[in-house]
Formats: structure tokens, C-alpha cells, sequence
């Protein structure tokens, strides 16, 4: 990595959050963690690559849905421990169909209001 | 708390990460941390609160510049591990006098190319 990516501070598991927008609205679709590898990748290929907690391993933005996500820019904050990344989205970002994984509003009433529009249906692409 | 912020998942230190936007614009303003109850007092007040994971204490942001946001609505993802909260920002979101905490961009060359526009000296804003 060049020296404004050794600059940022990983944490103590050696990861970053990295928020994704929409490079033409701004619109935040997804938030998800680099480790270094992750974030080496990603500038390499122009293609967002995270760092699964869950799973313990490296994987490519849309590597089963083709959903991938093409990077336009990589900014970070005051404190260099944030990532906000730009990119041109293929599809939608969210597994669960909608265009951003923040589809869901705060309301008054028992549940989150769906505020999203479905743009494909999950079954279909992620079915085996 | 009611029920929808109740079924949020906070990490294993009690927090959950949360982004802050411009409400007009979509511009991502800030990352931080909130725990329940930086959020209930987010909910309750109307201006976003946050637990500083350095200090251990809940802040109210702006409570030094005066600089607070106010909340117009709070999102969250698909893992309802993350939220988004639009805002209407008062004067800047970032310490260092910038609008947006994001006001770094990754170039080529040795250091991050400083793309915001300042909008407070931070030493008359913060000065004792």
C-alpha cells in the first residue's frame, strides 16, 4: 500500500468501516469492514472488496450476485479511521433487493417503515 | 426505548456505528459511535449523541462549538447493525473547521489531496 493508506488507522482486529456511496447521488448504500488486504484489492481492481467478520474472509462486492461496485473515489476522515468510498453500483447493493442496504426508517408505530423500492428479486439471483 | 431501536444489534462493547448525512444533499458529514443510550437521547432530544469510545462518556455533538445537528430521520441496513442518520447541520461537522469530516481524498503522489473547503478557524471556535 502507498503511504496515505498506511496512514489510516486499522483497529485493534486490524479493520476499518468502510461506507459506500453512490458517486453521481451520494446516496450511502452499505456499510462494511476493510482489513488491509481488503482495501489493497480494492485499489488494485477498481472493484470494492471487504473483510467478512462473520465468515473470516476476504471477499468481492457482488463476487455471487454480479452486483459489483465500481470505484470512483476513496476519501477518509479528520481522524483517518473511516473510509467513504464512492463507486458506480451494478444492480443494487443489498442482498435483500433493494438498490441500498438502508431501506428501513425510524417511525412511530411497532415496526421500521420499508422505504425502498425492490429492484430485484433476491431468490432469483441468489438461488443455486 | 421502543421496540424498532430495541431490535438493533449492538456490538459486543454496546455500540453501533452511525453515520451521519446532510439531509438536503446526501453528503456523508461524520462516522461515530453510539450506544443505547446516546440513541434515546438522539431520539429524545432531537440532535444526535454519541458514546466516545477515547473519553468513555456520552458527548452531545456540538456541545463545544455549538455546531449541533439536528435529526431528521434515522435509517438503518439490511443487518440492522448500522444506522444513518440525516441531519441538518449547524455550522460544520468537523473539528477541523471542514463542513464534512470527510475532506481527504486518496491520489496518487505521498499525502491524501484535501478536497473541502474550510469553514472555521477551529482555533477561535475552540479556543479556551
Amino acid at each position: 500500500m502507498d503511504s496515505q493508506l498506511e496512514g489510516l488507522k486499522f483497529d485493534s482486529a486490524g479493520l476499518i468501516p468502510a461506507i459506500v456511496q453512490d458517486h453521481k447521488t451520494a446516496q450511502v448504500l452499505m456499510m462494511a469492514w476493510m482489513n488491509r488486504e481488503a482495501l489493497q484489492k480494492t485499489v488494485q481492481t477498481g472493484k470494492t472488496h471487504f473483510y467478512s467478520r462473520s465468515r473470516g474472509k476476504l471477499w468481492l462486492k457482488g463476487e455471487s450476485s454480479g452486483h459489483v461496485q465500481h470505484v470512483k473515489s476513496i476519501r477518509t476522515d479528520c481522524d483517518r479511521d473511516v473510509l467513504l468510498i464512492a463507486v458506480e453500483q451494478v444492480g443494487a447493493a443489498c442482498h435483500d433487493g433493494y438498490y441500498s442496504c438502508f431501506y428501513r426508517e425510524h417511525q412511530d408505530g411497532p415496526d421500521w417503515k420499508i422505504i425502498g423500492q425492490r429492484v430485484f428479486d433476491p431468490e432469483e439471483v441468489y438461488k443455486k
